[in-house]
């Protein structure tokens, strides 16, 4: 890039807004990508590095030396630091407490203190509260003198002397009621608040379902602590829909696309180790058959059909059911009759599709009898792939480990190793 | 259930909120769901069928006559009307359109001539809108005359006297600046607007990029004709979300989880369909290569694993992939390099795992040649795997498909049959 560029290239990165920089950053090469990241004006460092992926972040916080890092840190606010903590370097944010004031200091603390899928990590601060004894005249004064009102405030909080919260006024209602009332004559008193400790996907849900745009933060004692605004949620629908796709897959984390090979096998490889010992045990199930299929070598050309079905019918109830337990839509007396449904299922589409495959290599190798077989496998792996499609999930959940987490790998473990077994074992019976 | 708990249920279910109702209502099997539906207030039917997913929803309508279609609809808004149309008997359709006055049915009618996944489609009309040259004061003066304000109503919206859209006015600045102060004064001249033409994504993830609650929709000729609700792009987000998932595993649709065994058939046999014809397809690969298992039938025990590996290593790079893609992160640039590395991690894992699984069939079969020739055609196919991983996608794309669709069972397919081909080819070559 020439001189002149960069002078025009730097003009129009000024004049970007963060997250479209970000964006920028995200699709561009590692070299590319630094050398924008350098025309980034230092005191708009901080929200940029909020707004990127974390595998984007880690690549730009990479190349800032202490200097920078602390320059871009003291921009944010204490719940955007505790965000960034965890990716700095130790020297790094210890010299960074120690810059800060008392007050910052306990919140970023406090954020850092709630595990990351926790409403303690994701609130903020920037409350506005007000007392119920006074009128909206005065509100409206107090708001004026206030000269700037945070993001996405659409209500206020109100509290008492000791900061319990004992409704919200929001401004909607402000604007249309007489100012003469008092705040306690027009607040709601039953507003969705909700609890530092509380899971964060669960909050997303309730902010989805009642449609709200901020919520309070309150402690045990009911005491004002902090603020939940709709953009964090959406980060964390977001957020989980993506980890729900690539857990599926076995990709740990959010990778760069143009993160290095080594870091995209890092990222990889255990996923795929736990493939090749699942693909390992079937490949024994089928050497267990090895003089079945030297008899009748139509059964190591029809085998993969049973398993490979098996599989796919099983990954379509894993994701249903994973779906409806997000949702809590699963009730143990609903259980049985889901189960139910699912093994109905997998019994008319062994019968069905079982039926075809099994007339199609009856006609291929002229055996009427190897075609009772197939159709046979393929209904009772369906049903096999309907049981463990129900059952592997719950278990997991049971278990409070994620339903989505590796449901894939084991399904397809037990359809193949149980396809082949039982397509090679029945030949094995009725054919050899 | 006893009547006298019928009266306690009705209590309870008249308290609450018509999101948890729609809740309590898909957690339901059909015929609880279908009586605690009979205890919901006719004038609360209308904002429930809008909650529920579409699956519920289609069995509560199923369940309703005409006078109580016609009671639920008539209290929605225009844009609620055009949501629920589609799933309107005709014949209630019609009277329903023939009851409203000329204004709302121009707007149903316009609502209901967009896509989906237009803007159009999913704007509502309850906007405020104020001219530029009255002050802040006339603005409030305004506002409490009109006693109450849309839901998520964060800006008001300036236009002139052709209703074309001159700026926005949010309410957080109304609130702090000199109420003598003009509205062409404080108002923003370039908010963000969209048009009824636009598509839902792109417009969800600008809500996402710049943290927007409200924005205005305007059309060719700069005229404000609708507004945007971040509670409707939330559930954008979530829908394209649930449908990413969805479509990987050939969910057509959104499924009830009690869905009845039939419909449960019809929403997944597109996707059981062809995967039969793919594994048919890999099944007869294998059969070309009859004669060398029968000769060395190790083949057969080891030919899955070489498969199924490389379907899994390309559902991880397709994953990627295609997060990238919805993200608009591929630049033609870029492909190459992208390629260059997924092909690299390709080759590391061939030559790691395939390592590792080639030397374990050479202790268990005795045959360091069928060792190098598993470790080959991992290799191979893992290189496959990393190619169509890549252009699978991207070709979809480029022909205006959605990546997500499809792509994992098209991926699966070469992989299968190309591990098949390759890893039976090499062995017919060098061992046979």
């Amino acid at each position: 890039v020439h001189r002149q560029h960069v002078a025009e290239l730097q003009r129009e990165i000024d004049g970007l807004h963060p997250a479209d920089i970000a964006y920028i950053l995200e699709a561009l090469p590692p070299e590319d990508r630094l050398e924008v990241w350098n025309l980034v004006k230092a005191d708009r460092d901080g929200e940029i590095l909020l707004e990127v992926s974390d595998a984007v972040r880690e690549s730009l916080l990479a190349d800032m030396d202490k200097p920078e890092l602390l320059a871009a840190a003291e921009q944010l606010d204490a719940e955007e630091i505790a965000d960034l903590a965890e990716d700095l370097p130790e020297d790094v944010l210890a010299e960074l407490m120690h810059r800060l004031n008392a007050g910052q200091r306990e919140r970023v603390q406090a954020a850092m203190s709630w595990e990351e899928d926790q409403v303690g990590a994701i609130m903020d601060f920037d409350m506005v509260t007000i007392r119920e004894d006074v009128s909206l005249e005065t509100v409206l004064r107090y708001l004026r003198r206030l000269k700037e009102l945070p993001e996405h405030t659409d209500k206020l909080f109100v509290v008492n002397g000791d900061s319990v919260l004992t409704g919200v006024l929001p401004i909607r209602w402000l604007l249309v009621n007489d100012p003469a009332k008092r705040v306690s004559a027009v607040m709601a008193k039953d507003a969705n608040t909700f609890h530092p400790e509380d899971d964060v996907t669960e909050t997303a849900q309730a902010f989805e379902r009642y449609d709200l745009v901020t919520a309070p933060v309150v402690d045990a004692n009911g005491k004002l602590i902090g603020r939940l605004t709709i953009d964090a949620m959406v980060d964390v629908i977001r957020e989980e829909s993506d980890a729900e796709v690539r857990e599926r897959f076995g990709l740990r984390e959010d990778e760069d696309i143009f993160a290095s090979v080594w870091k995209s096998l890092r990222n990889r490889w255990a996923w795929l180790a736990i493939n090749l010992v699942t693909a390992f045990i079937a490949s024994r199930v089928i050497g267990v058959f090895e003089g079945s299929i030297q008899k009748l070598v139509a059964l190591a050309a029809l085998m993969p059909i049973v398993a490979g079905i098996g599989g796919n019918s099983g990954n379509q109830t894993i994701t249903m059911i994973v779906r409806a337990l997000a949702l809590d839509q699963i009730h143990p007396d609903s259980a049985k009759r889901l189960l139910r449904k699912e093994l109905g299922v997998a019994l008319a589409n062994g019968l069905i599709w079982g039926g075809v495959i099994g007339f199609v290599a009856w006609l291929l190798y002229k055996n009427a009898a190897l075609g009772f077989v197939m159709t046979a496998a393929m209904t009772l792996n369906l049903l096999l792939a309907a049981l463990m499609g129900v059952l592997i999930p719950m278990t997991l959940l049971r278990f409070g480990r994620d339903p989505a987490m590796g449901s894939s790998v084991m399904i397809t473990a037990l359809t193949d190793s149980g396809g082949f077994f039982i397509f090679l074992g029945l030949a094995t019976l009725f054919l050899i």
